[in-house]
């Protein structure tokens, strides 16, 4: 009873996995829809609406790269995208400290509808909360969106039926299979990197930019190609923790080659001198695939054919000899990737 | 561009709007949606989705009558109701400072999930944020969700066809014609007393409770009955506000009767000692109602046949003799009601 919440309980790792079971879905489960609170995927699927929604606490507001008007836009829209929807609309409701300058929040409003227009999405309705100075760090804004089922995502899935037996509907955390090729769109850890250099004044800034973007037509880009099973943006927790989500959901091993991660040499960098570990740094501006084998090099190919995916990889594949995440290490070993406690970065997104 | 946030902009009166027009609509309207986000009513309406976003900041977190807990679902089912739509699907956002006893969180949940039992609603989706100690008064949630057109809408919208010429598919601000009869579901203020007092120790709270409760059932069980135009829930600047956007967005005087208006006794004695008008004042479960004249008296009596519905009656009329609100005191007198500038209680929702 006298436990209380601290800064793991948000930060997209395993104790927050454990918060969200034991108080969150024990209460709040149990409605039945096709993608329901339980799945804890992406979003939840209601009545072939794609809902979802995200609060977004970043520190400090403004970062190399971004600012938190771009990620709340961003972080929707791709949670929507990555289960095969297009998004048709969102919602924004933005909670002020009383103070806080309004040309300030001219700015972030105003970063948002250049997300919006880069998207091709518009927010629909709002909601405005101030609360008095000191009850709050400046500014949160929460998004929530809805999606529709895209037209790309059934010629996605005709494409994987070709391959294999494929009973989802939607792209699911539970949908990979052995065999199955897994790919990154890009660097992984800027994001984190970015803004916690930038926040502590390490001075990796001048280098290291947030990735954070809208990724919900390069997501339908490579629908549009075929044979993915599910796709995710690896936020809090990063890489690690969306394999192992994965992993973990799917019921199946994966295997991953560190050689072939791609890792900017200022992430590296600062990884290093910090002791933390990129694979579990957030990103907002990656999704990781899962494709059948027979099409991960067409998907691949796509998606090195845009600016946003042109660091692009296929980083492993999914096993049935082993359970859980294991990286075949640059020197031959193998170590286990544990789903991170939370993400070493704190109020990144 | 040294302005600053000032409570005022969040109290849900005419500096709130100003704000939202200025900053948010003018960067983010322009969707094109069936009911956007420029239309500034309850809720957007998207391919007949109807969408709703609400942040709760409400100080304390519990009161007398009901917590954060049961006001994140209230507020964004009522939303949702009454544009004409049934509530099929919530998504909860937290942001939970570190500290925060675990205990009292899941007591919130539990609040979430009584609440959503009664509306007949699951929360679906969610997202849990932490954010270090100081940063944030404890706790705060974000609710957003989607409702699908009600049956009984189509079925009200026949009946108020009846009467007179109807055009519009939804529920909004904007249908309030001459003669039409306005109505409120009980006892308006209660809410926003019962915080105020509780919070401050004026001792009130013995008497005044919040009235915080989701209406769903209610505004469905009087749409079938059919001959409304209108109906609104009015949290945020109370009564005032809300008769002052039907008048604003109808182009239509409203003239209210003060002896009609139900306030209760409680309520009526905080006011007047705190020199605050009761119609400005936010609630969080009563509904105003506008209906074409010939359905008034129906409407009502099937109100007060319902617990929440007891203390309902009949308020005033629609009319083009003047603009804005007016309201006829009990000594025979006229007043002009002026929007709020801002709700008198500070953060109340």
């Amino acid at each position: 009873m006298s436990e209380r919440i601290t800064m793991s309980h948000g930060a997209g790792g395993t104790i927050m996995q454990d918060l969200i079971k034991r108080y969150i879905v024990a209460h709040l489960g149990g409605s039945g829809v096709e993608v329901p609170l339980e799945a804890l995927d992406d979003s939840a699927v209601v009545d072939e609406i794609v809902l979802k929604s995200d609060s977004h606490t970043v520190k400090p507001l403004f970062f190399p790269g971004g600012d938190i008007g771009r990620m709340a836009i961003s972080g929707t829209v791709n949670d929507i995208a990555v289960m095969g929807a297009d998004p048709i609309a969102l919602a924004a409701g933005f909670i002020l400290e009383e103070g806080f300058p309004i040309g300030e929040f001219e700015k972030i409003v105003s970063s948002m509808k250049e997300t919006c227009k880069e998207a091709g999405v518009y927010v629909v309705t709002g909601d405005t909360k101030v609360v008095e100075k000191g009850a709050l760090d400046k500014f949160v804004i929460n998004t929530s969106g809805i999606g529709k089922r895209s037209e790309a995502l059934e010629s996605n899935i005709q494409v994987v039926k070709k391959y294999r037996p494929f009973n989802s509907r939607w792209l699911l955390d539970s949908n990979i299979r052995e065999g199955d090729k897994l790919l990154v769109s890009g660097t992984v850890g800027d994001h984190g990197i970015a803004v916690l250099s930038f926040r502590e004044g390490y001075g990796f800034d001048t280098e290291v930019k947030s990735d954070v973007a809208p990724l919900n037509k390069l997501a339908k880009r490579i629908l549009m190609v075929g044979g993915i099973v599910k796709i995710k943006d690896p936020t809090r927790g990063g890489l690690s923790n969306a394999l192992n989500e994965w992993s973990d959901k799917s019921k199946i091993g994966i295997l991953i080659h560190e050689d072939a991660v791609p890792i900017g040499e200022g992430v590296r960098a600062a990884c290093e001198m910090l002791g933390i570990d990129p694979l579990e740094v957030g990103n907002e501006g990656k999704l990781v695939i899962a494709t059948v084998p027979g099409m991960a090099e067409q998907i691949l190919d796509e998606l090195k054919a845009t600016p946003k995916g042109k660091s692009a990889a296929i980083i492993g594949e999914a096993t049935h000899r082993f359970d859980g995440v294991v990286m075949e290490t640059a020197i031959g070993g193998r170590r286990i990737v544990s789903a991170p406690a939370g993400d070493p970065v704190p109020r990144i997104c």
